[in-house]
């Protein structure tokens, strides 16, 4: 029995994450449901990409990834599964899978048109419930990808926007604001890496900060730029929220300079 | 060994739930406990009974829900169980089982009187851990609930208030909001249907919206109704809160009106 | 196969306890992992050992409990293990574990040296997922403590405040406002019992709390002491919260008063 992810923008004050737990319970006995996150903004599809890229890569091979974050439910939007080298994919063919799956090696693409693997009468506005999690059981119990509706070639994709070199050095922009208000910029640490015989530092509403290592290189009161967990170069402060320090949200502007260091 | 379902006021930011789990893992190993939701307004035990109603159908037989929505604990109010045709039913008497339980054909109820079920020396302000998880933990693993107590013959009932026919159409109620600030009204989809050769609007705040099939339906700026995945109409707007666009709650008037549609 | 419980600052909106609950179940499958609380206030490390301090005794014995509120992430702090004669704790060593384990009789500490228990390049900002759900993995599957690294006569320990005698009483405070915006004192219940024979008042805020027995014998507006689940006397109010209308936080002082009580 391989685990199942459930990603959404339902919160957890409504019954929605354990409806969708309960119908899994009942096809797919003794299954391990881990949630990666409720609390993407509400239809924030982009969120909802970019939470399921990060925390895809941990979990074991073969494991049901759900996403449901899906302003288009009951509309003409398709619902699809996506099976890659180490994962299968469920939900709303509207991006939210598609940085996660895109990351691995794709294999099948199918949409979820064989409705013996739903709820028996559907709604039009929760198919979390209805479609994604029976759906989810059954992968989990070892139906195969092909048996759950009809081949498709392709799936919405989503991009994460890409730096753009400037008079004045790169510029990218913040990405994900996280709870502790550090700021995931666009700028893949990798890329630093190669700079790395350059001193960078990343220029942000008017404030500079420079590259530590970790965050208690920090000094108190000043800004800092460490190359964050996801692979990404992320500006924080020490002991306080850079988010609010600097008013910055998603979408804010960062410039990136490198100078040469000595030697 | 039966799943266990938790709805509580709980919230999550303290240990209350983790501490519940804790005892049911130490009594019950192996147990699957599954969150419904932990988000319900404090001490508002109509909406955890609602929470409990939406969620209960779709958990395996013989699950057991516990429900803490508790204001009284420790005073008089009594602990019980119910046994239904479908599941079990643990919490204090005070009406937040009373909705799901209802629903379903209730064969036993029993005062959790026996203590040797209870945690030892329980206290008076927390019995979600020192009554009610481990009375769950017993019936997961098997305990009848015959053996926890003593019968009784009823339980507290609460009622979702009922539509009143007026001159101007139908009168209900706004029963729910939720997260995405869709309003739940207490008028059933199925009342609808059986009007289904009459077009159908609701009228709330001043302004008035008409059914459609789902929330993509909804112009842009624009409100609508849909019959809701819990089988009650449902006023939204389009990727916006139809809450704050009508400064709505629970309680908020709603009047359904039926015209006849040509043909 | 061990429990293991998770007590974190992380919050639940980003995908960090999903992706720590991803390395557990690749390196540990079948594990039950349990959220005690991932609501702890940023960086509030004593706020998170007094969770764990209140959670852990609920827990089955071998349980791996794993703390992470950890601002010193990547510098020279130390991660470590703590085994005491019912469980195992694993987090930084900045107290955060110390509350819970000093409570039971410790047996060893160790640092987590042993890198071959971490996942490969871990980052200098995320050690939940890089060193203390692998290490908290080995350690629900049987790898002894005494694997994971090198052996420590000491950890950090945070302390509770403790009480003072004054001239007007005892002077404590509040150490927890929860949910429902209940006070816990640093008062212990047991202290006091021993002084039953006198009749206990609490003044805060210039208002005056009398002992209850429960939440339900306080008079509706005003404010009563229970001793509460965890053993502490805390300030409550009915159907109310007692921090709003005390305008009380953790830190406020309260005055406890004893009085001969009649015959």
């Amino acid at each position: 029995m391989s685990c199942i992810t459930l990603t959404t923008d339902f919160g957890l004050a409504d019954p929605f994450v354990g409806v969708m737990k309960g119908v899994i319970a009942e096809r797919a006995p003794g299954c391990t449901v881990i949630d990666v996150t409720h609390g993407i903004p509400p239809q924030d599809v982009m969120a909802g990409a970019l939470a399921l890229l990060q925390a895809a890569p941990y979990f074991p091979d073969r494991a049901v990834h759900v996403a449901v974050v899906d302003p288009g439910v009951g509309g003409p939007r398709l619902a699809i599964a996506i099976e890659t080298e180490r994962a299968l994919f469920v939900g709303p063919d509207n991006g939210v899978l598609s940085l996660a799956a895109a990351a691995q090696a794709v294999r099948r693409i199918v949409a979820l048109t064989e409705t013996r693997f739903h709820l028996p009468c559907p709604s039009a506005t929760f198919h979390g419930r209805d479609v994604f999690a029976p759906v989810a059981a059954a992968l989990a119990s070892g139906t195969p990808v092909d048996a759950l509706g009809t081949p498709r070639e392709t799936f919405v994709r989503l991009t994460i926007p890409a730096p753009v070199e400037g008079m004045q050095g790169t510029v990218g922009e913040i990405i994900h604001v996280d709870r502790f208000g550090n700021l995931t910029t666009n700028l893949s640490a990798a890329r630093l890496i190669a700079a790395s015989r350059r001193e960078v530092t990343i220029v942000i509403g008017g404030r500079t900060a420079g590259m530590v290592v970790s965050y208690q290189d920090i000094p108190r009161g000043e800004l800092g730029v460490v190359a964050n967990s996801w692979g990404y170069l992320e500006i924080a402060a020490r002991d306080a929220s850079a988010a609010e320090m600097l008013r910055a949200a998603r979408g804010t502007r960062v410039t990136l300079h490198r100078a040469p260091t000595d030697g």
